[in-house]
This record gives structure tokens, C-alpha cells and sequence, in this order.
């Protein structure tokens, strides 16, 4: 999104880098607040012709040359001092880091207590709270009045007013995930008023994977445009893996709890309590986690629903509960504890997203009556959240053909009193497993246009593997050309702007303008290339695709050169022209006689 | 598509090639119609569990181990006798083949007259033509109330009954493109009434590629499943490399007459004159194209139109003839002679595809007053061609926001009299240069739920270079999911039955039922292979994504096993304890205080 007025780089500092992002065209910017310590990072696109084009950036200090980052020390606490500022959260001891924490048994030789230091001994810390248990949320101020820093950091990154986000939040209509534990985030809101947001997974699982791995696929995935990243890491070092990863995250970093609670009981579903479960809460917001799925929504009553589904319950989360409640023929303990869970998440400023463990798994069980069962129950518990000022979003599938997409962004608003949903794709076939990303951003784009809030996405290698590097991209870039293009069908101010710039450099052949503003510069140079590597053929005036003779661009300029100088000039002869042929009849052949 | 119904591949000679077939998952099979020289073509998919799925099948003879297949020699001519039975063609001796043809200059070495048998001697032939200049077009054949072996044949493969086809094409609301010089294709239907299709451009152009290469790209494009194939050749060898592609393609072939045209006046549009054109219209329709790209609609008078799009004129063939007409201040000569080449048209059945020379090149210029001008002089043209018994589709855009393109293909349908709609996806955003398969793969899979008929595809390498092999193969999968996503929404008959048997495998963990069944099978395996490469894990009943323990199919699975024998045993047994604690009161919370 380009902004030529409210959103002037300013900062001073930047001069240098700016000189440096000329030659290879971008640097990265920041916007003023209205204090110093509030600056808004951009990634400024210095066009070949003078001019230059704003666009929201997720990637972080990272691609700052003038910030020295180092993954051993994590990133500045850029939040901390306004958090502290606000008086109403305290430091405190924190829950013992246990052994059993990081997956590994009580008998284990590693065993013993550590605390977050011995875990991540780059920046030491405690844990913080709200004091007695207080609402520290953006929502409790939002319906005070208050404006944070983080409502103006947000207001000026979406170029809107501070009121219209704090309106937005207030209304429960948008949530601004930001844990008082993770003071390291650029803040960012998640709501239909605003630029629809990507989320990517990382994860170790039992089967592959390391902590190093994981922290890379993070700033690798906020590289390419990630607006938040949850870590779904099943297997061993848990804890350790998410310490990292949140202490060099940039981004709002999202968990699902049950995963880790699983973990400590062996896997064995029965075993879980809402003790064990509650105190992974506690460990993980204590650590920051800024926003948490609980799929709370899976109730004993709807278990019996997911039976004659042609793939039962394909959420991991949800297939969990199920398998608990069926094992006690006891209500959810999700369910049960759910005020409980709300006053822990309000002290810490943790973000609920409420999970569709029912979602489909296939295009069969697209709205059924189970998925539609538990978002009436979502919409009961976002209410809930609401009177505890938690920040609520609600998540969507899956799998569900395009006729009945509509359906579920309609309904979800309605049931959930217009909270941000979040989806999964949807996926709008299945029949093609390893483009996945691709028949899911076809069904992401859609329901964003119709107002999902965040879209969570699909790599290629869904349903088959791991996703590596590369994947975590693909799926990275498809679903931004989602969310934008979703963002261009609601008309959001600016979103065009970005597609004017780079219509204008084809238009021009201004081949190095169109690849610094693409989505992925990289590749789409590197497919230039390969066909026409030679340096002049960047200047060059046609491509590869027709050939110098054949390009319709330079004929159309040849066109508007030939017949007039000025654009105006060529419209008016070409409209003089057009008024005599008009003139004189301006049809060729009779009316048709049918 | 599954139907285990109406269409079990019957054919004796099968045999052994299903035994075969049986061991690598699928093999190609037939079903034959009411005369034993009509065959039906399907793609037999084998599954693990004794069942079989049979699926649509583009791939022509070269998939079948049976056929001994020699791209010297070209494809058996199957419709040759259809065609000759019907007793209104005849041969003749056709025009002389010139070196200008393969844009070869008349004071070439090369030079000298050559006859088609000397292009391609593989099969002698003379070409053919409706006696009289009859219209011999199937058109013409369903107006008069003839179901004839094509329209038989298509009835088969759409799992539709013979009328319906012949109803469909009679309305104009359906084509069946099949010149009489095309014998060799599997005949198939386009129409909103019927399965999606996809089409592939390919062509050499001045900077790259070679004879060789197309015709290799033309079977690997319907390899994986495109319907028709464009030769959009510009260079040298025009003539040559379309006979070779006609004579091997299965599937109808389209070109734009126009691009060759300009090639023998040496790219100067001013010297284009309707008798080049026309030459160049009778060479073609002499070697068999199929359907031609005529940009009739850009009128004189629409040119100052464009003059102050963002993008001007991005079709090529709208460019030239926007060129010529301000060049000559006078009508096209394509819409001024349109009458006359209807007439050529119908004595071969080459069927129209009206283009859109003054589509939109950027979200900007999408829907603006150049383009439904046009679109309306489309439909003038439209009501001609019908006139003359020509098949008619009609071409579409280009780049729209998706906001706007159900207005595109409601207005086509309105103004065109329900002809097919032929979109060139519609890119849904331009600011990702190298996805551009991606970004109007969400345009095409919603414009064709809306009813567009057929698909062109657009491959990652669109506005950057010419795409290679692994650009086409990925051009023509997406293209399949957003066409197979559009079959579903509009409630295709079987259409489901496809996804649905991908899912009961995917829920059984029959990986190797999976990929058999996946649009790109090869890929599937390979993406599964990088994270679990063992044989076992192919019949594991978990995956690499979330390891043994969390998989939450094999939990539904566990849940369904150990709550009762069969499904209908554990619905009962979970509805009665749901029951129960419906009466307990099924509530946790009181109702909420807002």
C-alpha cells in the first residue's frame, strides 16, 4: 500500500540506509508517532523514475542494516517501556521451568528446575502480570478510552485514525494480540476493517526438526510478509524452541496449549486434566505467547455429530477433546473451566482464538451440522471472553467448496458478534494434494473478500510432509496475493496503489521498478532471466514472451507516441477521428435478422 | 469424475492393459458407444480397497501402452470416417504451401512452392472443405436435429445424455471445435452446461524454442490435462511446427490467424490487408485448426477509448488491429470483411473465439468502457456468426479485482446470447510477477463457477519470459484445481464423487489410493517421500506432519473402533450418552449478563 501523505518516512537516522536502499532499490523506513520511541518500520521502493512507494513490512529489525541482530541476545524490547509505563502489571518469580516442559521425562539425567534465564540466557527476565490478576488487556483500555502506543503504532502501520482502531478493538471487532511478556513485537491488529493478515505454522513435530530450524522458518516466514507466526511444535524441547522463537519474533506468535499438555501425559488424551492444561497456560504466557487456540467448543454433545463424516475430525486439537470427553462421557474440560481460563489469558494480554475442532475435512463435511454445532457454542464463549476483556478471534475451516463459503463467513459474523475469523484456506477441493497452497488461497481470497480477518495458510506440502524453506514461502507468498487481493475486492484506501506502481513500470518497461515492488522480487527477476539474462534486456522495451515485433505495450505506446504527443492530445485527435466515424454511420453491417 | 453406472469401460482388448494396470495404480481403459469405432477414453484409477474411480481423460493415445505411437507418422485419424460418411465434404488440392508460411523471405535459398504432404510426410493427405462451401459445422448438424459420432462421443465423456449435447451446441450455448482437417482429435464440448476446461498456449516466438519443443509441450500439456492447446508460434516456422502439432494433438488446437498474418508483411501492422488475413485463415483452416482467435470487435471508433488506461492495449492481437485502424483511419478490416469469413469458417467447422483485443491489463483498467464496448460489438458479432451455422465462443479478461468479475460474465452471458465464455483467468491482483498462476487461478475458479466455459491458463512465468515445461505442467494443474473447484460449487453431477474418493482414502490412510487419485500423482509421492521416504510409511496410519501421536484421523479412527463395532453402534452409543447429558441440563454457564 503506497501513501504519499500521511506516511512520510521520517526518521533521521535513516539517510544512510536510504542513500544504500537506492542502488538496490528499497531500504527499509520508519514512521514517526508522536513520541520518538514509537517508530513504525516500512519497506520504502525507490522507483526508477523518482518517485517511490510505501508497503507495509512484517519483516522486522532484520532487514535493517543498521540494526545488529543477534538470535543468542533476541530482539530489543521495543514494547517494554510502555507496558511498564502503564502501572498495572508486575513482575513476579514465574512458574519453575520443569524438565517435562521441554517433552523430556522426569527421569531423564537433564532433570531439574530451571527457571527462563537458563533457558534463554541472552536477555535475562521475569515473567509479568497484570497486578491481582487485573485486565492488562488492549481491549479493557480500548473500552476505556485509552489509546496505547501500540492502538497509534497499528493506526499509522493501517493509515487509518488511532480512534478507528481503538473503536475496532473496543467493539470487539479486532484484536491487537500483544502479551505484556513478549515486548519485542511490532504491533499489528487483526480485524475486517483492516489489511487482511497471513499467518504462517512453524513447528518442530516428533518425527524431524530443530530448535534452530524453527527460529530460521520464522524470520524466513516474516521475510516474505507473515503477519503472525504459530509455533505447532509437538516433539521434544517444546519450551526451549518457543523461548527462542519468542524472543527473536518480530511477529504476534500464536500456540495451541493442548499440543504441549499432551506431550507431558505421554499422548495419552484420557490423562489430560485442566490442571496439567491450565499450567501450560500459565507456562506459555509467562513465556509471551501472544495469542492461544483452546478448542473449547468441542463439547461431548457433538462428538456423536462427527460420526458419519467421511473424515470425522481432522483437527488435532479437536480430535483431542473428543477423545477425552468420549474416554470420561464427561463434558469438555475446556468447557467446564472456561471463565477460569479467561481470568489467566486477561492477566497477561493473551489473545483467545477460539478453534474449530470440528472444522471439515473434506469437501463432503463442508457446514454440517457438528461445524455449525460448535460455532454456536464459539459464539457463546466469545461473549464470555468479552465480559473478562480477553481479545477474541474465531477460527474457520478447511475444507469447503465455493458455493458454500459465503455461508460461513455470514454466519460466524453473526453468531460471534462481528469478532476478526480467522481461517484455514478453505481448501475448495481435495483432489489436489501437493498444490494445496493453491486450491486453498482460491478459497482464502474469496472468504477475506467477504471479511475473514486473518487467513492461516496452507503450504504446498499439507497433507504430505514438513514443509521446508521453500514451502513456508510458497505458502508465505500465495496467501499474500490472497489477503491483497481481498483487500483491492473491499476497496481498502491504498490497496490499488501498489497494483497502479507496478502496472506503471510494465507499462514502462521499467523491468528493475517491477520486481523491486513484487511480492517476491527474487523469483520474479530470476524467471526474467532465465530467458533473457543480458543485463540490457532489463531495459528493454518488449520481452520474451512476444519479441520485440509482437509486443503489444510498445505498440500501444507507439500508438499513443504517433498519434499525438500528450496523452490528451492523442485522445482528443483519436476522439476526432472517432466522432467523424460516428459521424458517418458507425456500423458496418445491417440489423440481424434472426 | 466417478461413475460406476453409466460408463464401466467395456472394451475387450482392455484386458491385459488393466492387469497391468491394476500393479501401477490406474491404466487407461475405454468406453465405447453405440458404433465399435467410437471409444471413450477414461483414466481408470485402481484402488487398494478393490474399488475403481474413473476419471476424465485429456491425455490422448500416448498414455496408452496398447498404441504404438510415432510423432513422424501423427495420430491415428478417428474421425475420418464420421466425417466422410456424412457425405458434404470434399477434397481438393488445396493452396500451395509458400516458404513465407514458416516466415521464410522470398529471396530465401529455401524458397519454392511445397504442398502439406512435403511439411509433413508422414501422412499424405489433401485437405477438405464443405461442398459448395456447405456449412459443415456441428452446429449446423444439431440445428437440424442430427446427433452425430462427436456429439455421441463428448455425451459419453460428460456422463450426459446425447440430446442435451446436441441442445447445448444448437443454442450456441456449447461448442464442439472439430475442423473436418483435424480428424486425429478426441472429440469434447465447451459449454457452462458441462465440465470445465482448461486450455494451454504454447508457441515458439522470434526469441526461443523449436518445432520439436511445441509438440513436445502440446502432449505434456494433455498429459496433465489440458483441453485444448493454443499455438501462439510468432517466428520462423509457423507453418511447419502447427502441422506437426495438428497432426499429434489429440485435442482441438486454436490459433490467433493474426500473429502470422503480421509475420508476412515483416511486423508492420499498417501493411496487414484483409487478402493476407484471409490467406492466412484458409492455410490454417486447410492444416485443421480447430478454433481461431479473430479480434473483429476492436472497432475504430473504441481505440481513443483506451488512451488513458493505465495499460493501454496489452492483447497483441487488439494492438495490431488498434495499429492498423489509426494507421488507415478506417474500420477493421476484420469486422468490415466478418461476414466473409463466417463463410470460410463454416466450410471447415472452425469454430470462432472472438477476442478481447481491448481487455484490461491491470487491476486499473479492469471493467472500464473500452472493454464492454467491445464486449457488446462481441456480441453483434456473435448473432453473425450464428447466422452462418459458425460455433461461437467468446473471449474474456484479463485482470479484474475480484469484486468485479461477476459483472464480466453476466454481462458476457446477457449480451452474447449465452455463448461460451473463454477468460484468461482473471488475475486478481498484479503485484506478484512469478504467481501469476496463482493470482489468476482465484480469479478463474470464480468466474467459472459463475458459469465461464473454458479457462486459459496462465503460467508463473506470465509478464516475465516463456514458460518451459515445468511452467506448463504448473499452469495446467492450477488451471484443473480452479476448474475442478467450479465443477463442484455448480453442483457437476459426479464431480464429488472425485474428491470423495480422495478423502476415504486420505481418512483410511491409503497413501498410495491418494496419490493415484490426485491430480499430479508424481508430485504428491515425491512431497510425501522428502519427510517419510520409507515403503512402510506409505501404509503407515499417520503421517510426518503431526507423527504418530497426535494424528487426529487415526484418533477419529481409534474413537470410532473403541466406542462401538460399527459406525452406526458408536452413533447410537454416543447419541445416548449425549442424550443423557442433554437431560442433565447441557449447559455449563448461566446466561450471559451483557
Amino acid at each position: 500500500m503506497t501513501n504519499k501523505d500521511a506516511r512520510t518516512p521520517a526518521s533521521v537516522q535513516d539517510a544512510q540506509s536510504e542513500e544504500a536502499g537506492k542502488s538496490i532499490g528499497w531500504h527499509k523506513a520508519y514512521v514517526e508517532g508522536s513520541r520518538p520511541d514509537l517508530r513504525v518500520p516500512v519497506r520504502q521502493v525507490h522507483l526508477t523514475n523518482g518517485q517511490s512507494v510505501t508497503l507495509y513490512d512484517t519483516s522486522g529489525p532484520y532487514t535493517d542494516p543498521l540494526v545488529d541482530t543477534d538470535v543468542r541476545r533476541g530482539l530489543s524490547p521495543l514494547r517494554e517501556n510502555w507496558i511498564i509505563a502503564r502501572g498495572d502489571t508486575e513482575e513476579y518469580a514465574g512458574r519453575p521451568v520443569r524438565p517435562e516442559d521441554d517433552g523430556i521425562k522426569h527421569t531423564s539425567p537433564r532433570g531439574g528446575l530451571r527457571n527462563l534465564d537458563a533457558v534463554f540466557p541472552g536477555r535475562p527476565r521475569q515473567p509479568r502480570r497484570g497486578k491481582d490478576g487485573k485486565a492488562v488487556t488492549q481491549l479493557a483500555y480500548a473500552r476505556r478510552g485509552e489509546i496505547t502506543p501500540e492502538m497509534e503504532y497499528v493506526a499509522i502501520r493501517e493509515n487509518v485514525s488511532p480512534e478507528v482502531v481503538r473503536d475496532e478493538i473496543a467493539a470487539g471487532r479486532a484484536v491487537l494480540p500483544a502479551n505484556v511478556n513478549h515486548p519485542e513485537i511490532e504491533p499489528m491488529i487483526i480485524g475486517k476493517r483492516f489489511l487482511v493478515k497471513v499467518n504462517a505454522n512453524i513447528g518442530n513435530s516428533a518425527v524431524t526438526s530443530s530448535i534452530e530450524e524453527e527460529v530460521e522458518k520464522m524470520t524466513w516466514a516474516t521475510r516474505w510478509g507473515a503477519d503472525t507466526v504459530m509455533d505447532l511444535s509437538t516433539g521434544r524441547n517444546i519450551h526451549t524452541t518457543r523461548e527462542w522463537v519468542l524472543r527473536n519474533s518480530p511477529v504476534p506468535i500464536g500456540t495451541v496449549p493442548l499440543y504441549q499438555a499432551l506431550e507431558k501425559v505421554d499422548g495419552r488424551a484420557e490423562e489430560l486434566t485442566w490442571d496439567i492444561y491450565k499450567d501450560t497456560v500459565i507456562e506459555q504466557a509467562e513465556q509471551g505467547v501472544d495469542y492461544m487456540t483452546v478448542h473449547a467448543g468441542v463439547r461431548l454433545a457433538y462428538v456423536p455429530l462427527t460420526a458419519n463424516r467421511k473424515t470425522g475430525i481432522v483437527s488435532r486439537g479437536g480430535s483431542i477433546m473428543a477423545a477425552w470427553c468420549l474416554a470420561h462421557h464427561k463434558e469438555s474440560f475446556l468447557y467446564d473451566n472456561f471463565e477460569e481460563l479467561c481470568e489467566i489469558l486477561a492477566a497477561y494480554d493473551v489473545t483467545y482464538s477460539l478453534g474449530d475442532g470440528l472444522r471439515p475435512g473434506s469437501i463432503a463435511d463442508a457446514n454440517d451440522e457438528a461445524q455449525f454445532a460448535e460455532l454456536r457454542t464459539l459464539g457463546e464463549l466469545n461473549r464470555i471472553a468479552k465480559r473478562f476483556n480477553v481479545q477474541t478471534m474465531i477460527e474457520g475451516p478447511g475444507h469447503i467448496p465455493m458455493h458454500k463459503i459465503k455461508e460461513n463467513i455470514d454466519l460466524q459474523q453473526e453468531i460471534c458478534d462481528e469478532a476478526p475469523f480467522y481461517t484455514l484456506g478453505p481448501l475448495t477441493t481435495d483432489v489436489a494434494p501437493a498444490y494445496d497452497h493453491i486450491t486453498s488461497g482460491i478459497g482464502a481470497a474469496m472468504i477475506a473478500w467477504w471479511g475473514t480477518a486473518m487467513l492461516c495458510y496452507v503450504t504446498p506440502k499439507e497433507h504430505l510432509g514438513l514443509p521446508n524453506r521453500d514451502d513456508v514461502k510458497t505458502g508465505v507468498i500465495t496467501y499474500k496475493i490472497a489477503a491483497h487481493a481481498a483487500d483491492l475486492a473491499k476497496g481498502h484506501p491504498g490497496a490499488q496503489e501498489w497494483d497502479d506502481a507496478l502496472s506503471d513500470a510494465r507499462f514502462e518497461f521499467r523491468w528493475e521498478d517491477q520486481f523491486n515492488l513484487a511480492l517476491d522480487p527474487d523469483t520474479a527477476r530470476e524467471f526474467h532471466d532465465e530467458t533473457l539474462p543480458a543485463e540490457p534486456a532489463k531495459t528493454a522495451h518488449f520481452c520474451s514472451m512476444c519479441g520485440p515485433k509482437f509486443c503489444s505495450m510498445k505498440i500501444s505506446q507507439d500508438i499513443r507516441r504517433e498519434h499525438g504527443g500528450t496523452q490528451a492530445e492523442i485522445e482528443d485527435g483519436m476522439a476526432q477521428k472517432s466522432k467523424e466515424f460516428a459521424a458517418s454511420g458507425n456500423r458496418v453491417y445491417l440489423p440481424i435478422a434472426d
